[in-house]
């Protein structure tokens, strides 16, 4: 890897909320800029609120049909339209000939997307990987800014796999997941924390469009390396919900022999892997359905070069 | 008041999980006890436990047609059956017809209904009014004997209303309210708050069965009177959320001049009453959609008297 890199400047940004429908903070956020887009306003580039999955909103639920946030990959994107596809393979499509096309030259420079969770992850900022470099430059200059809470850097994608979030149809883009928030409801300390967030990453992008010269860094990451289901009884149903003591640890190390679940009638499940991990998602609402407890994190330090505009 | 009243023993008793889809405490504890009911066996009585609303616990929402717990009146409960009625209002009739009818000799003695909030509410304890001598009396036991967290007592039926929640077709009931919990999740510290709370209640209904006389005492309790809007845009979106100073502070005192709301531009709205309030359920998920911000309580103090079993 080089140790310094350039890039063009940045010209049009997109903010997303509610790519799913019930996570409040970036759907009032969103709402709020788009009748008032003054806190946005910077001087070297465009800045374009807007709702990622309107019906969804509209009944306050994650999706209609199926997940907008997976469903950005070439399957969904370059699928035929048929009479009987989710309502959210058609609205990808509208995004990615909006905001994309993913992979083009016409694409928007850069997007963010606006997530709540229920699970304790704090500010978290999620890039696909590390070698994002932009992305991971506007983590650490966060990390440096942003100083009322630890911002946890975790890198979603999984090796070999295709990006399919909504802003991979972007050139670049960092998504925000703060919690815990319940689904449906806004907390003003977590809007207040992602309007803060949002202004500091567009500060970095204007220091960068400026000129600004910013040195390479070592930098922690939580990169996932797999999932944590939940134990079932035979007919498919939980049998078991997770442990007090692994409940609200998000990014804290789980140990072999820890435990990580506590069956309804009170026995405890050990964690069996053999070495410490770290997760996060712990107790998400929005992954009972895909039987998912934890994601299942290891911690790593990224080198990462310089960056400074062409 | 008399001083002391006398009341028949119970024999049956109901404990409903899932009058809510989307409450996952009390579905999971249903489930555990229907597959398990070793934990409900006393002595003197007969404990049945059950689903309240299948088919929105199946699809994990709070209700499919209409809030099952505000279906319980005459209105709903002698309606002619229709064709296009909603899933609830046939539900309804179907929970009346097994655990009342309700006012009738029939009903069942005593219902339970596991509940969750968003809210701050912490183990809260829910009557009709502070004239449920049985109900009031559990209460006075709970708090005594459950000791982990204090158990406000919530009294919910506003004068000359009519009761409507599930637990009014049994002759007495109690509903329990543990937050916060965000919707469609289990956490384990609350599971089994409302578990202990259960059997504690249980031992109560045995002590009363086998003849204990529990002297008349004074209780404090909140009761409702009325409810606090959103402010809201002339669209009808709302236009500010609760203030940072009030969520999580159900209970406490909100004085005339408190923050209460902030916009979601910053400006903060204060309470105009004249005397101090209680505020319960303060930013409750299933409320957005009735624009209720929070419930407004007084506190007040009630004598009881006492009670024993004929």
């Amino acid at each position: 890897m080089a140790a310094s890199c350039r890039l063009k400047p940045l010209s049009r940004v997109a903010v997303c909320g509610g790519t799913h429908g019930n996570e409040m903070s970036g759907i009032y956020l969103a709402k709020h800029w788009l009748r008032d887009p003054m806190e946005l306003q910077r001087g070297s580039f465009a800045v374009k609120p807007f709702l990622g999955n309107p019906r969804a909103i509209e009944k306050r639920v994650r999706y209609v049909g199926q997940d907008l946030n997976r469903t950005f990959t070439t399957e969904f994107l370059s699928s035929a339209e048929a009479e009987d596809e989710p309502y959210e393979v058609v609205l990808a499509r509208e995004i990615n000939q909006t905001y994309g096309p993913k992979g083009s030259a016409q694409a928007f420079d850069f997007m963010f997307d606006l997530h709540n969770t229920t699970a304790s992850m704090g500010t978290c900022l999620i890039v696909d990987s590390e070698e994002s470099l932009l992305p991971m430059h506007m983590c650490h200059y966060i990390q440096m800014h942003y100083t009322r809470s630890p911002c946890p850097v975790y890198l979603y994608k999984l090796p070999g796999e295709e990006t399919y979030s909504i802003n991979s149809v972007a050139k670049a883009g960092l998504a925000l997941e703060l919690g815990p928030q319940p689904q449906q409801v806004v907390r003003a300390d977590l809007f207040t924390q992602m309007k803060d967030l949002i202004a500091c990453a567009l500060d970095f992008i204007e220091l960068f469009n400026k000129g600004t010269v910013f040195p390479a860094f070592e930098i922690e990451a939580y990169k996932i390396t797999g999932r944590m289901d939940y134990p079932c009884y035979p007919d498919g149903e939980i049998s078991a919900m997770v442990h007090l003591k692994l409940q609200d640890k998000d990014f804290l190390p789980l140990n072999p022999r820890d435990p990580i679940f506590q069956t309804f009638s009170g026995e405890e499940i050990l964690y069996e892997g053999n070495t410490t991990i770290y997760p996060a998602f712990i107790n998400e609402a929005a992954y009972y359905e895909k039987k998912m407890a934890f994601a299942k994190m290891e911690k790593h330090t990224f080198s990462i070069p310089g960056l400074q505009r062409e």
